[in-house]
């Protein structure tokens, strides 16, 4: 099974460096974004799961809670966040980072060792294995909603490490038009215009844009669907 | 069937904007980037397809091959290409501009009124019907190497307008890491030191980075995988 969109996020049993539970009664009422690393102990994850740590405000800010996975062991995990933590202090020196760098770390990392949801959910990256054969995971990121359900995915292998700009981008873009009947352009980012989908009709947008729209109106089709508003 | 990293892409017969033909004998021996997009003559894919359109130049220089897909004819992406081309070049001024506005569009737009790619490569979006009810595209993106294998992928919403500077950086990352044994760190960028995997033994650093490699030894674990290098 691979995850669609639309497609409920399973409610796994999860064991994490957190303790255990139950993936949806531990989202609640949150938004979730589950994202899956190779290996603990490795310097691209160590870079990605530092600035994910010094970023937790922000997706809190969200109402969104982060969850880490890879097929290491919790003791590997608790390990390694000090590592984490010690890379992250290092690498800035501003307030967050120093909340960071000590006590309990910013969000929970799955032991997924026996390789359960990395297989489930299609994570696996062909070209990485552990010292033992076995096969680890890429760098997946699901975006969960409200509802559970998947709302976007990325899937980067090893050798690439995310944007966590573009992590963000997207949650605000998610939850923007989970809020609005609108959708957003190429490279929005917030602030800039947004666009008014068909689904919203004529008639309608007054209602929805008391501000205004502006319309595009001299595209050669003659149609008028480019219709942009400030939100 | 959703395609995993490592997944040949199929080999699937494509009737396009820019006429028909197999895909990996149109690919030949460059990396492609096929993405998917909800429907022609709607607000988000037309500045999507316009910036990559503008994009073409960039693409071209990595030897890299676009093609676009939605549930439409290719009448209509014919016509819609029109649109297409007036907005690329009424959104910007310089030379590239005026480049894509006229003549033949920058890259051929698949027929997938069938909807067969879209449900075979789980490219579907839940929320999203035309005007009879039928399903439609979500906004995929699938990053195709010389070997015809998946490397990356992305699915967003149809209320989200994709990122094309973070899939250039993709793209820039893939090549990279396809060319030499390294990974690029969070956030990466061209120009950017680069971490040398623990793929590559400590006696083999000198042969692959010659210009030297700096090491952070100070973890706590003790452990000195955190290699960085120029390159």
């Amino acid at each position: 099974m691979s995850l669609k969109l639309g497609d409920e996020f399973p409610n796994f049993h999860l064991k994490t460096s957190a303790g255990d539970f139950q993936f949806h009664e531990w989202l609640g009422n949150q938004w979730g974004i589950l994202f899956s690393h190779p290996a603990d102990y490795t310097p691209v994850c160590t870079t990605e799961l530092s600035r994910a740590a010094k970023l937790a405000p922000e997706f809190a800010k969200r109402n969104t809670k982060l969850i880490g996975l890879s097929c290491d062991t919790v003791e590997n995990h608790h390990g390694w966040i000090k590592d984490l933590q010690s890379y992250a202090g290092s690498v800035c020196s501003d307030g967050a980072c120093k909340t960071v760098s000590s006590g309990e770390f910013a969000f929970p990392i799955i032991d997924d060792s026996d390789r359960k949801l990395a297989k489930q959910l299609g994570m696996i990256d062909p070209d990485e294995f552990d010292t033992k054969g076995l096969p680890l995971t890429a760098r997946a990121v699901f975006f969960i909603g409200l509802d559970k359900k998947v709302k976007a995915s990325l899937l980067y292998p090893a050798t690439t490490g995310r944007n966590f700009d573009e992590i963000l981008r997207l949650l605000d873009s998610l939850q923007l038009s989970a809020r609005l009947p609108i959708a957003t352009p190429v490279d929005w980012k917030v602030g800039d215009k947004v666009m008014v989908p068909p689904s919203v009709k004529d008639e309608d947008v007054q209602k929805y844009f008391p501000q205004g729209v502006q319309i595009k109106n001299d595209l050669p089709s003659g149609k008028s669907y480019i219709r942009m508003a400030q939100v």
